[in-house]
This record gives structure tokens, C-alpha cells and sequence, in this order.
């Protein structure tokens, strides 16, 4: 009988977590709600689910295994408003992409117009977060995609009012002009803070006008006798109301403004500040990147489409969006993401811009829920060719048209801030949807969650925010990141000194930790002693090693939760720490292989969260972020060729006595090399030494060697100075043997008198000390 | 009414495809057949599968869609029995960890008594891509063991003999006590020559004999004759004769060799030498590694467990493997990888080892197909205590024992080399499921293919093999890894130039493309410019990367087809280099992003698959494997400095004329800077250039410019000897204006007659010419 291979069947496996992301569609990690025991009317309304307990998960056993089945008592949010809810059954779907591994990826950038703030920072920093870990860790292909908003009316007032401040600033006005100027413009401005109701911003608009006043009183009424102390007050005055100035010169020659290219160079400086923001932050730039004004004409294409689709509508030069017309065909639903905004005209306003909520702009549109797509120019506002004239695009429409033309009918994911959710998203979302006739332009939308100071949201027009180079002056970008890390994405952080703190403390016991297993690895050995016998302790270590990569494994596959992830590489970093202990105390190394590979792993995390750069394979880099290399063994070879060259130089140059060649050499030591921190020791008859050192470190010494050096010289002058000139020559006996009253020389050491042309020359130098001396004379009276 | 959320679904999403691997244990990629309509008797046997067309895949409506279906035509091998089927359904099944993303591996390591050869390299880069790709690319957390076997019949034996031939070296015997000696090792070696039926083992042999009579033969008869030069023919008929020598010199003393170290210094060097080779072939190392030698308790355990589960038994202080009373146990079954090799006497016999295979041992054994757990030492070969008494472990049994250690009663990958399967794989299967009572020690087994020389099998037996050593001396460790990746890894490779030509042909089409993309990157731009607009062209190839990333993943997945993924990163370059042909040929620059993109996903795979160290994010390391710095930009600006010294130093060197200065500057330039890469260019008048370039390149510049130089000098003497003294001065006129009749000057160019002291020193020159002149009319009668 021919032998055979016997059957084989493939081992049982266990769950693998798989990625579930919180969907702003949803509200919810999971996808839809199939069975509510008690509550089964809302099957079809999405939901966010929180356990009261870790979730169990069981199979569901004539299904397919990878769907999964809870049934236990969750506390069941539908819209915002909590039910008690047992017994029911959810289907945990997972991130599912359109086309295999590829996910396509749209974030909603930058409106340019002024610095970056750490609210934004949140956003920014958490999408590369998100960003790297579902390309970096799950691998996928992911094409990821950013606009620049260059052509807003933010912008556009912003750019306006900068260059008629300017203007007003360049004619020079009379401080007694500027006093009228201001006072007329806190009229309007003061009319304005009476019609506020939103608390914060009344605040904040009090303390501009109080300002204003402190600086009006010492000016008012005192211009005559103010005038050289008056140009500072001018100043003053001008800089704190320079808000209102604009506003108020804008009200009057706002519609003068048609130079085109001041709408353009300021969104493009602060595009440039931008990316050196994200470059700052180590923020990975994106695949692709869109600027609105280089889509103009797909825009008007775009709207064109809605139009004939019959969702849109022309009015008095603008272009509209039929909200009620969209929601009430069969397969549209308008604001999916926050059905319940709907009618929010504080809301939709800011959503349209301060320069396109006159009252004959409302009066346009069929529904005050309609909004623009298309906006007529008025003078004074940059304008583009299109069907209806001339006009720009509404804010809604950039992105839609953008995303569109590079990502087609439907994406992956689309991210924004999370108040970005209604109008800005919402309108997205309908515009696109009318444009391609289909329900499902994004499949998940994802929003991140807030800042806060001290409770407060930061924004722009609060004007309580800190810039990013702020932040990054009191941290540097990896701690901003570690607190981020340790924080959900989606919820609100507080951006205190406490959660810095946090950071700070969780970077370095992160780092004691690498600089521990660098000292292990360091021990010398053979090449065969790196590979030690394992006994029970390394077997138990490794078992809790790949027990934490799981942890970790799980946590992100929840909603990419890095805040347990980061926990679980702590808690890894506290067992690796308590084995080294028991190791040292019963006198015996730790392993080394094993240490590595913890460490290995755990400065791979971190690259793939971003809060590592360079090649290390274990720690943080040293010297520095960019200085990831071995500088020492790199320049050194260098660095010696030109040691020993000027070494060879200087001894030619003092057998020959050249001067200037000296001169050249202490010159390389003293001034070139310390600025790329380079030390040079000249030691008489031994080889020089190199040295490398910190910059800082250097230039320091440099400072204070010159200091030294000043003070010799001063000394030495003073010493001199001191010298009446009657006493100069008397102890150079050496030289002369004989002097006149004046303690003049004679006659030389040898007795000889003294030649007319020597003589000569020591009267020169008696009368320049004479001179030195009467000034040293001089400077006691002063007393100095 | 409340507005709320509508219901939302997730998207179909397409297929993804799941790791397949080759797995030695189903001699297939597929779990098991399930239905095959005309041989449904064969429902139970693996089998292998070509397609004879690309597949197909088809959803089964009513399954789950993880699980494909696949009806077609195929060619269905059985054991090696090729049948044309019909009309079969196959269950394809991915990869399954036993325990979440966890995956436990253990390959086979070396035995270590002589250099690792190509076709070692070939199973050990093999895994090590295989290991990476699983790691890094899909992500899976691989624990990774591998074992050295050092205590085994072939290090005792090698040990033994390098030992004994040392010393019978060091008594330094007469050429004719040699000479007789050779004679008598011979005798046995010819008798084992002419009963040896393996072809290319009887030619090896032959091979061997012809060299010992070659140096036999002048020796022969002729010793007193030779006496200065017997040495050298001794020394040859020592190294040619060596191995019968050895052979010769163990049967007589083989048994009083005591010392054990002798057993452990050679594996231990041999241990070295093979990890500095994993290290030059960038073979990553293991996550842990285990050593017979300190394995044996463990060892002695494992046997114990053998015997008293029934599946062992002692004979005369050694203990075997019951076969039969395995296979006819319910739950066990013998050699599952090679099932129709059972019996195969050969294959047992070199599994058992040189020492282990004597008749008194075969008559121990119950059945011949029997195997040894502990083998009883003789006296000369190394022993440790044991129940049975003084002995040593068997071979299979110390990768159960250190596997089941490490790894516990299953592992997820068990590898090792092709030649491995049977008896070795198939015994350890059968020891450690005898053990741990089960029968699913291994999950998957994989097996790497052969590596050939012009179709030859290379074994370190017959004497044919390639060192890895010498492999490196032609080919870098990324040319050898790039020809592996380029074949499949299952597969016979076959080692020829042929072969290293492609991998070297491949590695230059990629090179010259990074070195495009990164000179389109160098390209300056503003902070701004470097995101671009896309057309329609960008576009396009942007899809096509998509598409190509999905192929390779899908290659990946089937079975880690490095060939096919290496072949669709081919086309992405090419189809990127057509995009940037056609924007030169506009006159446009390639978007830079996209190029970038491109470039840092080629290189990543690359790093995946460890044909890139370092950190550079685009393209090969420059300057050498394990320099990935930016020397550029690392060590300039230090060569400026010492650049701009030295011309400040020339210049005053000139000035004041100091020859030594003059050359010590030239020292640095053509002598100590070439060593380190640097090339100085002095331009006159112009700021000196300093280049970084390749230090060979350099070296050889510099070897050229010398032999210039020389020619140069003797084509200028050579032209000086040439002319005759009286012609020297002739053509002076400048100088002179009348002349004797020998061409001696007598007035100088004004007309005055020369002074004495003026023709002195000319009549000097013209007697040093006159002898110049002479020597040259010598050497060209003697025709030189």
C-alpha cells in the first residue's frame, strides 16, 4: 500500500481584534443596531454604545466568525439622550474600505489668513496620528488628501483690512487725526459690544474697547503738551485699536480695494507658515494637496452639474443650494451628520462668511436653510469668470469640487474638526451627493475632538489663542504629541500643565528605560555570548511581552484608541524594569536579546505614532531632533586631517616666522570652529586635541575668554596710566644708567650719553605717557 | 418631528486577499479539498495545485465571503502522480495563527563544524525574507527561534580528526614515514571508493585520489634526491592527502581522544563564523537561540517522557523511537511530510550520523526504521550522565526538546531547508507529538528549495559548495538577497551568473530611479511650490500605483511571491518613468509628490524585504552598506573649513615664498584626503571646489594621475636626451647671437662677448648634455 499524507485540518485560530472606527455617520464604532429586545423600534437609528463593563465577545455560531455578537446591559445613547437598555444584539462591523486595501482620504485644511493655533494643532496632529497608525500599523495603502481654503471671505476681509491699515499708517496722520479717527470708529465698534449676547465674545470685546481706552485718556485733551512723549502714546493708541481702525476704514473704502494681488499674497504667506507649523509638529505632508484657487474652473463645472441636477438655483448673480428640494427626494437625506442643526442660523451664517450674510443676500435665497455655492462679487471682493458672472466660490463647494475631481464619487474616510460637522460638512456632504446622484459620498466621516484652556475653547475670533510656536516654545513637538497620544482622539483635551506634565513625565521613563537596555546591550561580548540561555524568568517576560503587543493590538483596533495603547506599553516598560531588578539583585545580566527586542518594539511604536524620528533602532534620538547620527564618528576623519594640517602649518609658520600664518591658525581655533562646535587644545609640543562640543557650550567660553581678555587689556591700560611719566624709563636700569629731574634717560647702560636720534625717540613716548597720565588723573577726579 | 441620523450600511468593500502559505504538511497552499466530482475518493488527500490557467475566483452566494470557491480545470498532482481533474471545489484557507496575531516559529540552525555555504544562504535568507515580510509587512508579531547544533557525529568526528592530524603535523614524521603512512590511508580509502554507487560522491572521490597520486608520484622513489625541495612536495602531499589521512588517523585513535574541550571549541568557532555571515548577508538575528549543549537535561527529560509514554525504548545504554508502535497509535501518524520515504535506509542512515550507524548498533534496534533519542558514547566521543548511562543526545531529538521549551506543545512555522523533511522533520514531529500526545506539533511547515550549481546539488559532502564568503567577494549582499527575491522561495534556485546578472541588471533600473526622483526633489522651490497641481497625467499614474500596491499585496499573499511582487514594482518604475519622459518631452517638471511617493513605497518594500538598510527614506544607501548617513550635509561644512585654511595658507605661502607650506598643501590634497573620499580642485584665482566621491574611484584617479606624471617625466627626458650639446643653444636667440663651431655660445643677444664666469657655467650644461646625448645614442643601439 502506497504511504499518504494524512488529512489536515487548520488550527481553531483566535478572534483577531479587527479596526472599528467611530463614525460621525453613525455616532457610533459600531455600524447599525439589528435587534433591540425592548427597544426595537429604533433598529434603524444609529447609536453610540458604552459598556458598563469590558465587552465580552461571543461567536455567533452558524455565522460567519469574524462578525461578532454582544448581548449584555449597555447604556444606549440615541441622540444625545441616555436609555437603559438590556438585552439586545449588535453587529460589530468592521473598517471595511471600498477597494480592497486602498482608502482614499479627505481632510479638510487650512483657511490661510493668519498663524495656526493649537486648536488646530489637535486636529492636525490627531489625523497624522490616525493617519500613520492605519498606514504604518494596519498597513494600508492609504491616499490621503488636504486643501488649502485660499479664497474665503475671511481672507478676504483680512487682506482688505491689512492693506488700507497700512495705507492709513504710510500717510503719517497727526496724532490729533488719529484721536478723531479712533474715536469714530469706537462708535460702530462700541454699537456692536451693546448687540452681543454670546458671552465669550462680549468678553472678549470689552477687554478690546477697555484697551482702547487706556490708551485714549493720557491722549485726550493733552495732544499739545505730549509732543515727544505723544509718538509712543500714538502708537500705543494705534496698535490696540487697530481692530476697530480696520473695521471702520473697511466700512468706508473697503469697495476701493481692487488690486487682485492683495487677495493672493497673504493667504500664500500664511500657506508657507502653515507647513512650517506642520513640519514643526512633525506632521507627515499629504499625498496630495488642493488650493481652491487653482480650481476655479472645476468649481463652476461643479455647481453647473448641481444646477441641472435641479438641487441648485441662480439668483441675482449667486448660485444657491436647494436644501429643502435635496432632503425630499427619495434617496437624499440632508445633514446626516447633525439632522438635528437644522434651521441653526447662527450656525449656517458663520457658515456663509461676514461678507455674504447682508440682508439682500438673504432675501435671495428661497429658504434661509439654503446656502451659497456661488457668490456674486461686490467691489472690493476678487472675482472669476462664470455663467452667472463674475463671483467666487461659496465655502462648501471648494471641497466638494476638490475631493471630487482627485478621489471621485465616493471616499473612504473624510476628517475634519468637530465643528466643522454642520454647516460646513453637512453641505459637503448634499452638494457632492447632488452632484453624483449617489447616498454614500463618504463612508466614514471622522471629527476630532476639541481644545480647551482652562475649560475655554480656543478660536480665532475669541482671540484666546495659543499659536503653535507658543506651544512649541514651552515643549517640544514630541511631547505635544505624547499628550495628544495619551488622550481619545475624539474627545475634548484640555491643554493644561497638568497634561504636559503628564507627557513629560511618560517621556522619561520611557527614555530611563532605553538608556537602560543601551547601557545592557553596551556590556562587551563575543559574537556568540549576545545569544543567551533562556530560563523561566525570560520565558515569563516574553510571554507578558506578546500579551502587551496584543493589548496594544486591541486598543487600536478600538477606535484606534492610542490613550490604553500608551498604557500598555508602560505597564510593559514596568515588568521589563522589575525583571532587570531581579536580575541585578541575584547578580546575573538581563538578557540581552529579549531587552532589545522590548525596546525595539517599543521605539517602533512610537515611530509609527510619530513621536520618534530617524533610524535609532532603540530611543529617542540624541543630540537634538535632526541629529540622529553619530556625529563623533562620522566628522571625526575629517576633523583630524584638518588638526593635523594646521598643527603642521603652525610649526612651519613659527620656524619661518610668518605672522599672518599664525594669526590664520588661531583664527580657524578661536572663531571658525567653535560655530560648527568644534574645540581645538593647543598643547605646546603634543599632538592639538579635537573636541566635540555642544555649540551653545562653546560660544559661551568664546564670550567669556574675550571677556577676560578685555579686562587684562583694561588692566594693563589702567597699570600703565597709572605710571606718571617722570618714573617710565627710571626702572629700566637694564637700559639706562642715568637720568635728568624729569626722569628723562641720559645716558645708556653702558654710560654712553645718549645719541640725538634716540633721544628723540624716547621723548615721544615720554609725552604720549604724559598724556595718558593727565587723562588717568582726569578720570579719579570724576571719580570713575 | 425630531430630525434624525438616517440608517447608513457599510460599503460591500471588495475582496482583500488573505495569506496563503505553501505548507509541507498538505504539499499545497489550500486547507484541504473538499469535493472533487470525479476522484471524490481522494477527498481526503492533500494535494498541489497548478492552475493551468491564471484562477479565478468566484463568491459562493450562500457562504461567507472570506472563503473562496474555485471550479476549473486543473492539474492535480497526488504524491507526485500528475492526473488531469475536472470539476473539483477547493476551500481555500488563509494562514491562521493559533493564538491571535501571535505567531511561533522555529527553524532549523546549523550544525556548526565548517563555513556556511550558498546553499545554506539560500534556507537562511530565504526565512529571513519570508520572516520579515511576515513581521513588517503583514504585520504579525513572529517569535522567532532558532537552534545551533553543536554536539552531533560530524562535530565529534571533524573535531576529532582536526585534532589528531594537528598532532601528528606537529611531530614533524620524516617525508618516508609520511609517505608510508599516506599508503596505508589510502588502502581503505581506495576500497571505499570502489564500493561507493553514487555517482557524484564516486566522482568527488575520484577527484581526490587523482590529487594524492599527483603528489604522490614525485615523491615516490626519489626521496634522497630531493631533498630542498621534498619539503614543499611533502607539504602537498600533506594537504592533498589530508582527509585520508584524518580518516586513517581516527580508526586507529580515535577512541583515546579524552579531552572535551576539543568537542567544543570547534562548534563554537564555527558558531562565530556563521553569525558574522547572517550579519554580512543581513540576516536578521533571532528573536532567540538555543544550544544543544545546553539543552542536554532538558533533552534527557524529554526522552524520559518518550519512554514512559510507550514510543521508546532502551537497548545496550542507547534509547530509540518506536516507528511502529507510533504510526499504529489512534491519534499519530508517521512521517506526515514524506510518508512514501519511510524505509528508506539511506536517508535513516544519515539521519542517525557516521558514528551511530555501525552493524553491533543496527542489530539494537527493534525495527530498521527505528531512530536514535540518546546514543550510548564510545570512548573518544563526548559524553553526558543519564539514566541509561554515559551517552549524548540524538539528532531530531534536540529540536523537539529545545522547540517544545521555547515554544511549548505547538508552534505555529516550523522551517528548514527541502532535504530536511525526511528523516529529520518527520522524526522531530513524531518525538514531540509522542511527547506531548498530540497531533498538531507543527501547523505549518515550510520548506525553502535548493539552491544548485549548474544543476548540482551543493553539499558540504561533496565537496562542491560555494562559502558564503566567497559569494561576497563577487556579488554584494543585496545583489545575492535581489536574485533570491527574484525566485520563488519553495522553488530549486539555480546559483550562475546568469542569475546574479538579472538581480544586478534589477538593482541598477532601480538605483538610476531613485537617483532621478531625489534629483527631482533637489529641484529648488519655495515652501509652497512643492505641492503642484494635478492634470490628468498624475492622476493616472497615482491609479496605477494603487493598482500596483494591490498586486503586490496580492502576490504576497500567495505564498510570499516575492517574484511577482519584485516584477509589478518593475512596471510601477517603468510607467513612472514614461509619466516623467512625457513631462520632459512638455517641457513640465514631474510632480514632485507623487515621484516622492512612488520612490519612498519602492524603498520600503525594499527595507521589508532587506535589500535597504538605513534610514534613508528614498533609494540605496550612498557610500557603502552601513553608511546611510547624509555624509553630504554632515561633514561639509567642516571640509569647508578646513578647505578655506588651506587656501588662505597657500596664499600667504606664496607670498612669501615657503616652499614647505606650498607642499604640505598639496600633501593633504592628492595624498590624505583621497582616503577619506574628498577631492580638492584648485582653481586659480577661484574659491577651491571640494567634492565628496566614491574612495575607489578616487584611489584609482589618483594611480592614474602618477603614471601620467611618469610617462610624462620620461617622454620630457627622453625629448631632452634627444638633443645633440651642440644643438642646445642654437635655437636660444633670445639669449645668444653668435656661436663656436660646436654650438657653443660666445656673445650674448645685445653682441658682447660672454663673460669667463657666464661661459663657465653654460660649459657646464653642455658637458652634462654631452653625456646625456651619449647615454641616449647607447640606448638606441641597443634598441631600447
Amino acid at each position: 500500500e502506497l504511504r499518504v499524507q494524512p488529512s489536515w485540518s487548520p488550527p481553531a485560530g483566535t478572534d483577531v481584534p479587527q479596526l472599528r472606527l467611530y463614525n460621525s455617520l453613525t455616532r457610533a464604532k459600531v455600524g447599525k443596531i439589528l435587534n433591540v429586545s425592548k427597544y426595537s423600534c429604533f433598529w434603524r437609528y444609529p447609536a453610540t454604545v458604552w459598556a458598563n463593563k469590558p465587552l465580552h465577545w461571543k461567536k455567533m455560531p452558524s455565522q460567519n466568525k469574524k462578525k461578532k455578537l454582544i448581548s449584555r446591559n449597555f447604556y444606549l445613547e440615541i441622540n444625545e439622550k441616555i436609555l437603559n437598555v438590556s438585552n439586545f444584539s449588535l453587529v460589530q462591523e468592521p473598517f471595511v474600505p471600498q477597494r480592497g486595501n486602498r482608502v482614499t482620504w479627505y481632510c479638510c485644511g487650512p483657511t490661510v489668513y493668519d498663524a495656526s493655533h493649537m486648536g488646530h494643532a489637535r486636529s492636525y496632529i490627531s489625523f497624522d496620528i490616525l493617519r500613520r497608525t492605519l498606514s504604518d500599523y494596519f498597513k494600508y495603502d492609504v491616499f490621503y488628501c488636504i486643501n488649502i481654503t485660499d479664497i474665503d471671505d475671511k481672507i478676504i476681509k483680512r487682506a482688505r483690512q491689512n492693506y488700507l491699515l497700512e495705507q492709513y499708517k504710510e500717510k503719517k496722520p497727526q496724532p490729533a487725526q488719529i484721536l478723531q479717527d479712533v474715536l469714530s470708529a469706537r462708535g460702530p465698534f462700541q454699537a456692536s459690544l451693546a448687540s452681543t449676547s454670546d458671552p465669550d465674545k462680549k468678553q472678549m470685546m470689552e477687554r478690546l474697547d477697555a484697551a482702547v481706552a487706556d490708551a485714549l485718556e493720557p491722549l485726550q485733551g493733552a495732544l499739545e503738551m505730549l509732543v515727544n512723549e505723544g509718538n509712543r502714546r500714538v502708537k500705543a493708541l494705534l496698535e490696540s485699536s487697530k481692530d476697530l481702525l480696520a473695521d471702520w476704514l473697511d466700512k468706508q473704502f473697503g469697495s476701493q480695494v481692487t488690486e487682485n494681488s492683495i487677495f493672493s499674497i497673504l493667504p500664500k504667506y500664511w500657506e508657507g507658515e502653515y507647513h512650517k507649523d506642520m513640519e514643526a509638529l512633525n506632521v507627515l505632508p499629504p499625498d496630495v494637496l488642493t488650493r481652491v484657487s487653482e480650481y476655479v474652473p472645476e468649481i463652476v463645472e461643479f455647481v453647473k452639474k448641481i444646477v441641472s441636477n435641479g438641487y441648485g438655483y441662480e439668483s441675482n448673480g449667486s448660485v444657491y443650494f436647494n436644501t429643502s428640494k435635496f432632503d425630499s427626494s427619495p434617496q437624499h437625506s440632508y445633514a446626516k451628520l447633525v439632522p438635528e442643526a437644522v434651521g441653526d442660523q447662527k450656525a449656517l451664517q458663520e457658515g456663509e462668511g461676514d461678507l455674504s450674510i447682508s440682508a439682500d443676500r438673504l432675501s435671495e435665497k428661497k429658504s434661509q436653510n439654503d446656502f451659497a455655492l456661488w457668490k456674486a462679487s461686490k467691489p472690493g471682493e476678487p472675482s472669476w469668470d462664470s455663467p452667472w458672472g463674475k463671483g467666487r466660490p461659496g465655502w462648501h463647494i471648494e471641497c466638494s469640487a476638490m475631493a471630487g475631481s482627485i478621489l471621485g464619487e465616493s471616499m473612504d474616510i473624510h476628517g475634519g474638526g468637530f465643528d466643522l460637522r454642520f454647516p460646513h460638512h453637512d453641505n459637503e456632504l448634499a452638494q457632492s451627493e447632488a452632484f453624483f446622484e449617489n447616498d454614500h459620498w463618504v463612508r466614514y466621516f471622522l471629527h476630532t475632538g476639541h481644545l480647551t484652556i482652562a475649560g475655554c475653547k480656543m478660536s480665532k475670533s475669541l482671540k484666546n489663542f495659543i499659536t503653535i510656536k507658543d506651544a512649541l516654545a514651552k515643549n517640544t513637538a514630541r511631547q505635544l504629541r505624547l499628550a495628544f497620544l495619551m488622550h481619545s482622539w475624539k474627545d475634548t483635551l484640555d491643554y493644561s500643565s497638568n497634561t504636559m506634565e503628564s507627557a513629560v513625565q511618560y517621556e522619561k521613563f520611557m527614555n530611563e528605560f532605553f538608556l537602560n537596555v543601551k547601557d545592557i546591550l553596551r556590556a562587551p561580548t563575543d559574537v556568540t555570548g549576545q545569544f543567551e540561555k533562556w530560563e523561566e524568568a525570560e520565558v515569563e517576560l516574553n510571554n507578558s511581552f506578546y500579551d502587551r503587543k496584543a493589548a496594544v493590538h486591541e486598543a487600536l483596533c478600538d477606535n484606534i484608541d492610542t490613550r490604553t495603547a500608551m498604557e500598555e506599553m508602560r505597564v510593559l516598560v514596568g515588568q521589563s524594569n522589575s525583571y532587570v531588578a531581579s536580575r541585578k539583585n541575584a547578580k546575573l545580566r538581563p538578557n540581552r536579546l529579549l531587552m532589545e527586542s522590548i525596546a525595539v518594539y517599543l521605539t517602533n511604536m512610537l515611530k509609527i505614532f510619530g513621536a520618534i524620528e530617524g533610524s535609532d533602532p532603540i530611543g529617542f534620538p540624541v543630540g537634538g531632533q535632526d541629529q540622529s547620527v553619530d556625529l563623533e564618528s562620522t566628522v571625526m576623519p575629517y576633523l583630524s586631517v584638518l588638526s593635523d594640517f594646521r598643527e603642521n602649518v603652525r610649526k612651519i609658520a613659527r620656524e619661518q616666522k610668518v605672522m599672518e600664518l599664525l594669526q590664520l591658525c588661531d583664527d580657524v581655533r578661536d572663531e571658525t570652529l567653535p560655530e560648527l562646535g568644534v574645540r581645538l587644545e593647543d598643547h605646546e609640543g603634543l599632538p592639538t586635541v579635537v573636541k566635540l562640543v555642544d555649540k551653545e557650550t562653546l560660544l559661551k567660553e568664546k564670550e567669556e575668554k574675550k571677556k577676560i581678555y578685555c579686562k587684562c587689556d583694561i588692566m594693563a591700560k589702567l597699570a600703565k596710566m597709572k605710571t606718571p611719566p617722570c618714573e617710565m624709563f627710571r626702572c629700566e636700569t637694564d637700559k639706562y644708567s642715568s637720568f635728568d629731574e624729569t626722569g628723562f634717560p641720559t645716558h645708556d647702560a653702558e654710560g654712553k650719553e645718549l645719541s640725538k636720534g634716540q633721544a628723540k625717540k624716547l621723548r615721544k613716548l615720554y609725552e604720549a605717557q604724559e598724556k595718558l597720565h593727565s587723562e588717568y588723573l582726569q578720570m579719579n577726579q570724576n571719580g570713575n
